[in-house]
């Protein structure tokens, strides 16, 4: 009598393997935050004295709750189940641990930490489960269909548009399916600059591998640490270094998806006429149509050089105008990203002595109010002065201040540095956030003024007046991205409210204006109210279209993008 | 009491609009060839005796019908119906008349022509309705739901793979939709670089409409003349200067499409994060899922400059791998496009007495087996003089011999003359058709081989020997297209059993080396067989699943991409 087995033969536990595989991989991150504990980015004195003069007193710090303090629901997957999913997977690869359960609740939006650092949790996985391969994500899948089990795919856990959020979604249960085990280079061609990686490798282990081979990704979001390519995949990302590179979208050529009824791959043709393109149906997809295993990418030599340099522009809007330029003439920096005059002011203040002495610099050259833009040329020696030289003519002519290397090299050293600060204010007492659009060069100007306005408006009216900064990051010929960071004291007790009223504000003003309502960060929970004012009716519809094909009973990712939306 | 009107006011007939307004627009080619009457391409002495000697004597000059010998299927459009178009696009616009019908029934593909040069069409629509904007669009959509009447979108009418053959699909009657009157610039917006076109306006429209605003689009496949901006939308066309401008799919930043069961407008976004790309899945539709009756493009200012040169490389094999170098570092030109051994050949016996002295030049310079690449930049003054100066290097290292700007003047001004000279080789007796693939670099070697074999054997095994040339035309950082011009004796009579031998013999070895079924031309009816085995049956049931939201009753352009796979 032979047992019965899953489709997929499960790997034997303990066989090979040492015993340190055997256990599920440690979440990278601290449960209630950003980064591992012993990483912190304490608030500078000159930022505590920008934001208690202009918000008010954040009150008290307020820490997160003890880990064994954190209310979960009572967790409900069954026995036959959990069976299936150890068939699949292995004994040590299903975990219903506390800490796990946990640190797969969620992401890290805004209301996602303050979720967690109260401790009360609407949601959470029943367990939490670590396939190694496309084989035993499909074996998974179909247990979840069997079983009527909601499964919530997780590569970092770096949403911050509660993409990640363990909802339940009216099944019997749900699981949080971590792809990080699928962490390898699968394939790679240096001939035809495409390499084929696991959905669960993070950023720097893509660049890592991708190096062994004198290759590189170039994709860089904020989040690069702590951040997956099958996440930068499903929830269509863009890097910092996306208006040199291209988002993910454009990086990405060909692609395997696991659905509950089957398996989708998109091939990496360089160009095809073939009908329309599935493959960015699925890109975007954000987990609602299945499971990313793979991701076959556009890869580059790494660059011989790399150089950062910073200017001061005269005013948000010229500095708009000069971006534009540089886009269209092709000379833009592989990171271009100009601060407005708000967001300058607290990146100023952040900078100790150094950049008070530029503050007075600049004041000594009829700039009160300066507004910095970071430009990072990566490419071959020749190619990147040229580069430099072109862009700093146009800069130039259109009063720029050129500052040197030293603000840039400083930008570079902390550009993975926000979300960590993040943490810092809110213990602080502050709510902060950031929200992103994208329009046409004509529409811009119009929605940074509407955008900002609304915000304002909103936090004032609550009695909490706000700091609202903005920088342009990501260039195309057509348009550009808006990235708000907006600051005010947090209500304690009413965190989420205060929360719902600014990020309402600022949708319904980005909608009204006629952008696009997220450019980098994707729909998630927090934004599809308000996707169908984008795509329409119909255009909602059809996505609900493929879903129903690709998972009819609705288990994958419930609650999230065409699922709550409409 | 008031008569019932349709749900969009038609214009009404003969108010305001002069009397030429009221006819529907002539065709604009012959309607059993290439191009207008006047204009043909006779085969030069060197080519037909090159013919002779390889494929043997094509016979007796084979000319067409007379147009009042082409027999047509018995109208089928009912009195209600045709009532409804009229209402909808008044009584100018609705015609059953023999030519119109005849020129509407198919598109340019081989098959289509050998039908149409015989007189014996399996299929033409009952009728043919020229719609003037959107509104009427949806109005004549209503009334072929209401009807059960089968819609083929068409604009210039120029597909080369059946797309727009007047098949009923068992549907009561089919009506062909002509485009060629939303032929308007809708709007431009010069600091975004963005346009938006009138599904009908035709290449050189296109070109004259931007250029009175100081723009270009850039797009120009071989049917440039003849095809419409909706048609390369639909068909996810690429232009002969893709490398440089981008395929037809990178241009178009937004759309509206007309399906029976709704309009979606995708908006121009430069970039989004907002869920999965809807515009991707309606460019490529063609025709299957509604009518796309706008669209917005990327524009750019017209170049200051464009040089035009050509070049014989030391083999195929070697000039391939030179592409991929410029491609990779960024300096190939807008146009770049290597011709094969044999396709040079070709050229070199079509070029007269220039091209036999370049011949001889070559011979005395070691290159008994050349093949020509031309190049041809646009741009500033400046930037085509480095990047030519850059590519120059690149060339000369892998043994490159410059000739000059003469012959690459030679291919600018014969362009668009190949489906010209494709009807006179059919006059001459002898089979003619063109495919097209794209594989990576890496694959890119054994796609070209096995094809090429593919169409030789295929094609000697019936006794008719072929020549087959071929060029890369079209490169990308991850691979390049590879375009196939087969040639032979046509079996009298046998014409499209010989065509379709050859056709499965090609598309077998493209499918079975990995690379797409088509890189310009779209799926239509040819390549339908083949859609399954690039997206697998998974992704064509989402196609399908798409479909049936769009266009439940299957109205619209029935056997074509989804509806003839699998």
């Amino acid at each position: 009598v032979t047992a019965p087995r899953s489709p997929v033969a499960p790997p034997v536990p303990g066989a090979a393997a040492g015993l340190e595989e055997l256990k599920p991989p440690k979440p990278r991150q601290r449960w209630w935050g950003w980064g591992t504990d012993g990483h912190d980015e304490p608030l500078s004195d000159g930022v505590a004295a920008l934001l208690a003069k202009d918000l008010g007193d954040g009150g008290p710090r307020v820490d997160p709750v003890a880990l064994q303090d954190v209310v979960l629901p009572a967790p409900a997957l069954a026995a036959d189940p959990r069976a299936a999913f150890i068939a699949a997977v292995g004994t040590a690869f299903v975990t219903e641990a506390h800490a796990q359960r946990v640190s797969h609740s969620a992401g890290r939006s805004y209301p996602d930490l303050v979720r967690l650092r109260t401790g009360r949790l609407e949601a959470a996985p029943d367990a939490v489960v670590f396939p190694a391969d496309a084989g035993q994500v499909t074996a998974v899948l179909q247990a979840c269909v069997r079983h009527d089990i909601a499964v919530v795919p997780f590569g970092g856990g770096s949403s911050v548009v509660g993409g990640v959020d363990a909802l339940r979604g009216g099944h019997a249960a749900v699981i949080c399916l971590d792809l990080t085990r699928l962490d390898e280079l699968i394939d790679v061609d240096p001939v035809s600059q495409l390499a084929t990686l696991g959905a669960g490798v993070y950023g720097p282990d893509v660049e890592r591998l991708l190096g062994a081979h004198g290759l590189c990704l170039g994709h860089a979001p904020q989040s690069y640490e702590f951040s997956t390519v099958g996440g930068w995949v499903a929830t269509r990302s863009s890097g910092q270094a996306s208006t040199g590179y291209g988002r993910i979208d454009a990086l990405v050529r060909g692609l395997k998806l696991v659905a509950p009824t089957g398996t989708i791959t998109a091939l990496p043709f360089p160009g095809t006429a073939a009908g329309p393109d599935l493959r960015e149906l699925l890109v975007g997809s954000e987990g609602t149509l299945g499971v990313i295993t793979q991701a076959t990418v556009r890869v580059r030599p790494i660059p011989e050089q790399r150089h950062s340099e910073a200017w001061a522009m005269d005013g948000f809007a010229a500095g708009v105008q000069v971006l534009r330029d540089l886009a269209q003439s092709g000379v833009a920096a592989e990171v271009t990203r100009l601060s407005d005059e708000e967001e300058t002011r607290l990146q100023l203040a952040g900078g100790g002595t150094a950049a008070a002495a530029l503050s007075l610099y600049l004041k000594a050259r009829g700039r009160s109010r300066p507004c910095l833009l970071v430009l990072s040329f990566d490419g071959r020696g020749d190619s990147v002065l040229e580069r430099r030289r072109r862009a700093a003519r146009v800069l130039h002519q259109h009063g720029g201040i050129y500052l040197g290397s030293r603000p840039g090299a400083a930008w570079e050293a902390g550009r993975f540095h926000g979300p960590y600060l993040r943490d810092e204010l809110m213990s602080a007492g502050y709510l902060v956030d950031t929200l992103e659009t994208a329009a046409s060069w004509s529409d811009l100007p119009t929605v940074y003024r509407g955008v900002g306005a609304a915000l304002r408006r909103a936090l004032a009216d609550r009695g909490t007046p706000a700091i609202v900064g903005c920088h342009v990051s990501h260039l195309y010929p057509t348009g550009a991205s808006l990235y708000f960071t907006f600051l005010a004291r947090s209500e304690r007790g009413r965190e989420l409210e205060q929360w719902r009223d600014a990020k309402d504000a600022a949708s319904a003003a980005i909608v009204a204006a006629g952008a696009t309502i997220t450019h980098h960060h994707a729909v998630g929970r927090d934004h599809a109210p308000w996707l169908e004012a984008e795509i329409g009716d119909l255009g909602l519809d059809l996505l609900r279209a493929v879903k129903a094909r690709l998972d009819p009973t609705g288990i994958m990712n419930p609650g999230k993008l065409m699922d709550a939306a409409g």
